[in-house]
């Protein structure tokens, strides 16, 4: 964006205009006439009764029409105020009053979008530091003048002068004033407002801004009018044109229907989002029509969340690229066996800038790779961040009226506080942790461990065995994700996607109670008999998470640090009865006992374990607890 | 225990004997023919075919006819064995071969009661070796003579003679060997046991044992015989010989004697303890008799706990300070409201040298000295060691064939590893953190938790909103535990005492039961009501501690910091309807409100909760979960 020095530059093109102001990665305001209605000089020379001579001097400066330094100089002169009097006037002119109509709105909206707001002044910074801290602007992002002060023969500490060496008190400070700002921070794309030629002058210099917008709200200056590259009178002009972000959902089960009726009344309301979402629906027959065309009729999922109501906002869409290739913020909420065909599928459309965020449980065995996480499997096939949103939110118990809590786990707290603003509400806390991979994996083996709580009340075992075994599978949570990811925190397993998620499964999710079915029924129907009876041949999450972690514990030879994790799989399987939970170190030791046993007659189990997991993943369709 | 330098000593007074057995600190044990079957350089001798000639010269050494340096360099010069056949010597005799009966059984004892072991031998490190491994005797409890070895002409490395330097290569070793020891560890009471002259002399000078053992089983030698303060030809009477712990438990109820159950188990079937356990018990009237004499017929507790078999062994008492006043570890397991008044009572009767633990949970207010744990508590007023044990323990579900953990809070590891004997069963897990303070406070706080979840199952919240108080609750327990004792850890929180306990009371629990209870009658009816109907007139801990904590908010100033914990006193207090504690961060801000409102025109809250803390714990005979 840099461009050779030169006082003719050719104005910005018309249509490259909205998209710079989109694009703007920081905006740097003027403040007399621009955020606020007055200059201040000639306010304050008014409140000091000097205002006629001192405005008139200001008239010209703004014109052009005399030497900027020189006119600062004179004004000063003819005030002359002293420390005293410069308080009375900044105590009597509060600075929310100043303001020019729609400035804090704008700068609201700019925060939202994680812009950084600038000020750059030719007036002074004692003047300017309570509009800015009003509009929570910080004060090392300030560039304006400064007083000196002299003390008078009768002992007045009075204005006396300006600090030359800010580069505001000269002519070309405000273009200088931002290539400061650039060599703090490498911005691509710096907007400057106002309403002066000083204003205009920064976007004509060598690393200055990249795009002038002059603002006739106050003052209309013809030769400001000229040389815009976009002139408003209003601010609301700014703001309709900024960037909305545009949210996918993927996904439409039971738990990506409760979080799009969230979405759709969030991105409803607030203004930093574009009011539609887009929902990919895998579509399927319902009634005389189909999945996706009774969702946009009805505005609700009938299958999988019947009278959960979305916003009017909510477009299905069955195409999975068309669903997303205009979305900046892309919600991952399907089952995650379709996560990887479904990124193979978008990943020539997805914007470049885009943002992901999975609400997916599960752990993906890649053959060459070993295990991954769901959000790196995202962010390497699509080359966009990706963060994942984790907790104890059973879908049919998400609601208006109730409360819940989650967990966002994001490598960036910017990212982070852009989809906590898309998704929380006040049925809906959120809480942002950085450790993004102890989050996920804390969602994926909860799953597990369910499992086993499931065997502990089909078995009738009591509470405190089941919390002896909830306690165990947290102690193995917590393990085995460190040991995969040495980055992983224990404080993430406090958060809602710990230990609450956990407790949450454990007594509410499906998970457990198609295990305590199992338990029940002695093992003697296999859990995908009891998926299609119990779930509406709907699948579980949990009992491929635990084939995928045993897979994990035997490549690395961790089992006997896992007990609870081998135990469970072990009772899957069939080779112990679900009561046998209770006694899990020892299963465990006999299960690698049995296993050792068949390893030389037939293919390893570890070959029969991603065998079995790709084929799952190639033609199950199924949901979870939270899908 | 230091006597002047004489040969003439006086031989231990029979009365006194057995009183140092029981207090030994440290005990030596010769080898040769006292652990050991053979005298290893007789049976080396005759490995090598050197056998008579060796034999020979022992016999008149360990008598006292030879001078034992010169006997030791004879018997050496005679064998000359090469380092090789050492080692085949070594390798042809495996030390489980050479114990002699009932000593591996005897030190196992001495170990268990955290007793030292040390080896004082004039045989050879090299020969000892294996025997110490075998034993568990640290290789630095071992004085013995080392070889010397020197090479042949012809290559051979082969035994030249002994280190000198080594305390036992001369007259008089043995005793200094001792004093060694005692300038490492000043132990108040060593005993030696051993077969020979040269042990006797361990205790024949200044500075050497205090009690002289004898041991015939394998060569009884006249002159040890007389010498020996006590002879004994089998180890079976000096194990008979040991203390055993005896044992008291003081409370009555369900926790109390389903923990009875498992302690008279444990103590019929380890030589550690006293096989005898007496137990306080509150004495009513039961059927045509008292409550201690049905309990003491029947072999179980019939009002609180019917069904559930003490051994034969356990006594019933309704005396307290008849049943604590022989005993050497106290089990604390009564309603935390009497337990001041108990430690009154018994204050001048315990045994200076008895140790604690407690059961109990919930936080002593004192007018004066504020908060205090119980453990505390109990440690101040009666001057002994006290740890505690928290946990997922339900009583009526401690049963053997079920499964359940708890966490012993111990500042002491040996005092841990005691009571671990004490209590731990094969259905009753039991692990040892060093946070003492933690694991008690987990155990009181999660009542008012229980009570918090019990509102959100009242007002059917759903499973989500539960987790979601469970973790903050969780969140609140770790934060006052860590403000009112800054040693607490986090990690306590992981263990049964924490997490588990937290589950476990939260959705099995009496305080989670009965303020469901109260939250389905929208709190019309009082908790003394429901106490009564549902609890037959046992009362909860959490109502109580919940008021408690209350009063340590308060004074400390804190309530912004534990809005859950406001949140429930104020929805007990009948300022809130139950339903809200799914807004317990409002509920407590208005709770400060409210309460502001009352504070000129009424006692101040803090006061009025004292005074009922206070008269509480003088009128109420109450209940628990646990108890």
């Amino acid at each position: 964006m840099l461009r050779p020095p030169s006082m003719s530059r050719q104005k910005v093109s018309p249509s490259q205009v909205p998209i710079l102001w989109s694009q703007a990665q920081a905006v740097c305001f003027d403040v007399d006439c621009t955020i606020t209605k007055q200059d201040a000089l000639d306010d304050l020379a008014e409140f000091l009764g000097k205002g006629d001579a001192v405005r008139q001097i200001t008239h010209q400066a703004m014109n052009g029409d005399m030497d900027l330094d020189l006119a600062l100089q004179e004004r000063l002169k003819i005030m002359a105020p002293t420390v005293d009097s410069l308080q009375d006037y900044i105590l009597s002119n509060p600075a929310q009053g100043r303001l020019v109509d729609g400035i804090q709105e704008l700068v609201q909206e700019l925060q939202a979008r994680n812009v950084p707001i600038y000020l750059i002044s030719g007036g002074f910074r004692e003047l300017i530091l309570p509009v800015a801290d009003l509009l929570k602007i910080p004060r090392n992002h300030i560039y304006a003048n400064r007083f000196v002060y002299m003390a008078d023969d009768d002992g007045q500490i009075r204005v006396h002068g300006f600090d030359p060496t800010e580069p505001t008190s000269h002519e070309g400070g405000k273009p200088e004033a931002i290539r400061r700002i650039r060599a703090q921070k490498p911005f691509q794309t710096i907007v400057m407002i106002g309403d002066g030629i000083t204003d205009l002058e920064a976007v004509q210099e060598t690393g200055g801004a990249d795009l002038f917008i002059g603002f006739g709200g106050v003052i209309e200056r013809a030769k400001v009018v000229k040389g815009a590259d976009w002139f408003v009178n209003s601010y609301q002009e700014l703001i309709d044109a900024l960037p909305r972000w545009k949210v996918a959902m993927i996904g439409s089960g039971a738990f990506a229907s409760s979080v799009a009726q969230m979405i759709t009344h969030n991105v409803a309301k607030k203004a930093t989002f574009n009011n539609r979402v887009d929902m990919y629906v895998y579509d399927e027959p319902f009634g005389d029509t189909t999945l996706s065309n009774a969702i946009n009729t009805m505005h609700e999922n009938p299958k999988y969340m019947p009278g959960v109501k979305f916003g009017e906002n909510l477009v299905a869409n069955p195409d999975l690229q068309d669903t997303v290739k205009d979305a900046d913020l892309l919600v991952f909420c399907a089952p995650h066996q379709f996560l990887k065909n479904m990124c193979q599928q978008i990943q020539t459309v997805v914007k470049p800038t885009a943002k992901a965020i999975s609400l997916t449980k599960g752990i993906h065995i890649s053959p060459t790779d070993g295990p991954q996480l769901l959000s790196t499997m995202i962010r390497r096939m699509l080359h966009i961040e990706c963060c994942v949103m984790m907790g104890a939110n059973l879908a049919n118990e998400i609601r208006p009226g109730g409360f819940c809590e989650s967990t966002i786990g994001s490598h960036s707290t910017e990212d982070g506080e852009i989809f906590k603003e898309l998704l929380e509400t006040d049925y809906f806390s959120i809480r942002i942790i950085s450790d993004t991979e102890g989050a996920e994996l804390a969602g994926a083996l909860k799953n597990v461990v369910a499992i086993a709580s499931g065997f502990c009340d089909g078995c009738e075992l009591g509470e405190n065995c089941k919390a002896a075994i909830l306690r165990q599978g947290l102690e193995e949570m917590r393990e085995f994700s460190k040991r995969l990811y040495p980055t992983v925190r224990d404080e993430t397993f406090w958060e809602s996607c710990g230990v609450a998620d956990l407790i949450a499964t454990c007594y509410g999710g499906r998970n457990h109670l198609v295990a305590q079915e199992y338990a029940k029924r002695a093992g003697k129907d296999s859990f995908e008999q009891l998926e299609k009876e119990l779930l509406n041949g709907q699948k579980l999450q949990g009992v491929l998470t635990s084939s995928e972690v045993q897979a994990v514990l035997q490549t690395k030879g961790w089992q006997k640090s896992f007990p609870l994790f081998v135990a469970v799989d072990a009772i899957v399987r069939g080779l112990f009865h679900p009561k046998d939970i209770v006694r899990y170190r020892t299963v465990a030791a006999e299960a690698e006992l049995k296993d050792l046993h068949h390893v030389n007659s037939e293919p390893s189990l570890l070959e029969k374990r991603l065998s079995k997991s790709m084929r799952i993943q190639n033609i199950i369709h199924f949901d979870d607890d939270d899908f």
